[in-house]
């Protein structure tokens, strides 16, 4: 019955500035409705749509911009992993070292997550049934390592559509491992856009209070000060002015659950 | 801003004894949690999964039974119609006409049930996009009928398998007319058992604390004393005795988000 | 090792005239190819997405030109029935009874039609395990009619949108029963366009000939000698002209087949 | 209308001599049917369900494997890489550089595949719309290599299945480049047998043959002279025994497809 946690952040990393300023707010408005924070942000965008798409910073450099981050905040911080050569300097900074959906299965690379100690967040592949999570689990568990997380992030539906089955969340957490809603990539449409993926920002909220009802342990949101300039998911990204109510509600929803 | 309503009943009509027993148990539930109810069963199971399964009493045994509900415990009632015949009886003693999901395109049966002027509850079918629902209103707003309720059951997710898709609530909703989620059904797994549709009542809880928290204007639950000896969707049917408390949540969810 | 049969003709009776010009040309195009034909048009569409869309000539006027088409070209003819009144009238002029997808589960239906003796041809639902279609089959066989038909017409693929499970030929047809590939509504966009369903004729081609190499008995398709001015499923209607070719093919590849 | 390719060889290199064995046979069947052969096999096997599962000798022990079969024998070479390292020693051995389906959208990799000039085929993720495949392929091209194949191997369909969209393969071809259908993970079940994927090797003949049919350039297959005792894959794998009568009639139907 812990309280409901937060790992949010602009999709990318699109300049020091830029991920100061994301932090500050959303720490600013994480203390106001009181729900702990997770920053989140990447490097590196390794799987876009487009070969031209903008990708980030690079691992030095974003490293660098998450560890100032965490320092002047006080804020643990969290970003994907894409290989097992990032692991090393990735654990140095990071508090949770974050395995994208297109990967979970990949041995080598959780084993090298598993083995830094750190906390590790497996997406579940848009191709996984839930239950097949706990061989991603046994992976981990594989190498002493016990700090896992789970995230939901939609299922394939059909072409270029993803499905939220909130069945998953029990199962998932029957892992004994804590469970995170992703509620900004679940309302993507991959490859909807022919050479990007659209998204469905108005749903975020619907979703994200129907994943806190049916039971989670945090909410992963994608946002942004304005998403219409974003450099990366800007279609689904949450727009930081209309957090606190969203989040003042999913509290609220949260704590009814818990009393159950 | 109207309350949560709850439609709920055996699967189908078993006996007069035993569909009396139901509703009144329902209405003192409902009394006790401050929710309005519609009684719901079904004399005539038409596309059960065998044909040697039990299918009810009969429409016109199970009308009388259902008018007998109505008349002795003043509850309104609801049941499935299956063919231009039945319409008139039925509206004759319903006060819900229910079209059953494999049947939500039949114009003929849509166009008879909107014209007795009673309220018309269509489920959407396993195989059909929540937006083109609006084609289905479309059909019974064309008889100047506009007592309308759309139902989500869940959507065909490969064989033998249902998913909820919770952005469906609000895609329906935007028709201007109530939603319910039929809470037991979107948990059957069709055909699931060979002869028969398996069910998992234990995602019951959380699809429809998902479902309230996303916004719905009521919830569908087939429910029974005794789930294990019901002659019709008991591996999905609620017990009696675990409705209170799923209800006493589900309406302090439904507050929450009527706030918003 | 029967010979592959083609089911075909118009979706819809549009008129006597155009219906017997549409059965001349195939009858002397199957004669060319050396296919047997099965005449198929439906009397009335029962199921159209929008309820201002043409439906048909209705059942009597529709037998009648069915009768008309059978007794002057001396072919077999089949078409749809949608209600228990209609199984007899029907019976009378049609040598096969076909039941429609979204109806394949309706004891009551496949019962009576069972019932009169005529050849069954039940379409898969498009919410169906190909495995489930053996209870369907034992509703029909309950009758004492062993006079079954089985036809693929695509599963629920996400929204607006089908899939041909290629598995589900060898499935259907370990129940004993031929099996048919309806090669025009596997490729239908259900609902696509909005307010009606949209379709890919030119992946017909390629399923039928995928389909017969896969294994089948017949192939069922609309055809029209004119589909952009079809008053119903002309965006997946084969164009007449293209229908011999094709047909050559399909022979040919059901020869290899048959020789394995 | 170049012939139809045969890439096969056993799911995993299980040691040197029976790799050359099973490249023998091949050859000797290929021969004899007159089908060009590309020899497959993974020197590692990197995303197995479970962390305990058989994983390959490694990649430089494989690749050693790989260039004797290829010295021995004179047949091209197939393997799977799995990171950028892997690139250029793969690529000194191999003459097609394989892209697993889970790593279809990792853009260095692909970028790093491409920059050797060597023929690279991917595979297309069960998460990937046919259509999305042409950003891959402009991946490929923007390093000025236009040696692409791309590669069917079933589409995620709910949970533990895949389902064969036949459409894919004209979509694919669309592009201009050669497509094949892997015939044997496409009747895996993913994860279906809990701690391993099952497969039905019963549907590989039914679904290669409609895939010729509906026009490829080539077959993927997994064999093994004895796939009850293979050390990975074998539910859905070949038996060699079966393999020549096959070939020889997807051979068949090839021919007739070409001279459509």
């Amino acid at each position: 019955n812990r309280p409901l946690v937060l790992v949010a952040g602009p999709c990318v990393i699109e300049n020091e500035a830029a991920t100061l300023r994301h932090a500050e707010r959303l720490m600013s408005i994480c203390n106001g409705v009181g729900i702990p924070l997770i920053f989140k942000a990447s490097y590196d965008k390794a799987n876009r749509t487009s070969v031209t798409a903008f990708r980030g910073p690079g691992m030095d450099e974003g490293l660098r911009i998450l560890a100032k981050v965490k320092e002047s905040l006080g804020v643990p911080v969290l970003s994907d992993i894409h290989s097992i050569e990032q692991v090393e300097p990735a654990a140095d900074v990071l508090d949770v070292l974050q395995i994208p959906a297109f990967l979970c299965r990949q041995t080598d690379l959780l084993v090298a997550a598993a083995k830094t100690g750190k906390v590790v967040n497996v997406k579940k592949g848009q191709f996984l049934a839930p239950w097949d999570m706990k061989n991603v689990v046994g992976k981990i568990r594989s190498c002493e390592n016990e700090n896992i997380i789970l995230t939901e992030r939609g299922a394939s539906f059909g072409y270029n559509n993803l499905v939220v089955d909130m069945r998953s969340f029990p199962i998932m957490r029957s892992t004994g491992f804590p469970v995170i809603f992703d509620a900004t990539h679940s309302v993507q449409l991959p490859g909807g856009e022919g050479t990007s993926s659209g998204g469905q920002r108005e749903y975020v909220e619907f979703l994200s209070r129907a994943a806190v009802a049916a039971g989670v342990d945090g909410v992963f949101m994608e946002v942004h000060e304005d998403p219409e300039r974003a450099l990366c998911d800007g279609p689904n990204s949450v727009r930081l002015d209309d957090l606190p109510a969203l989040l003042n509600r999913l509290k609220a929803i949260d704590t009814i659950v818990k009393q159950a």
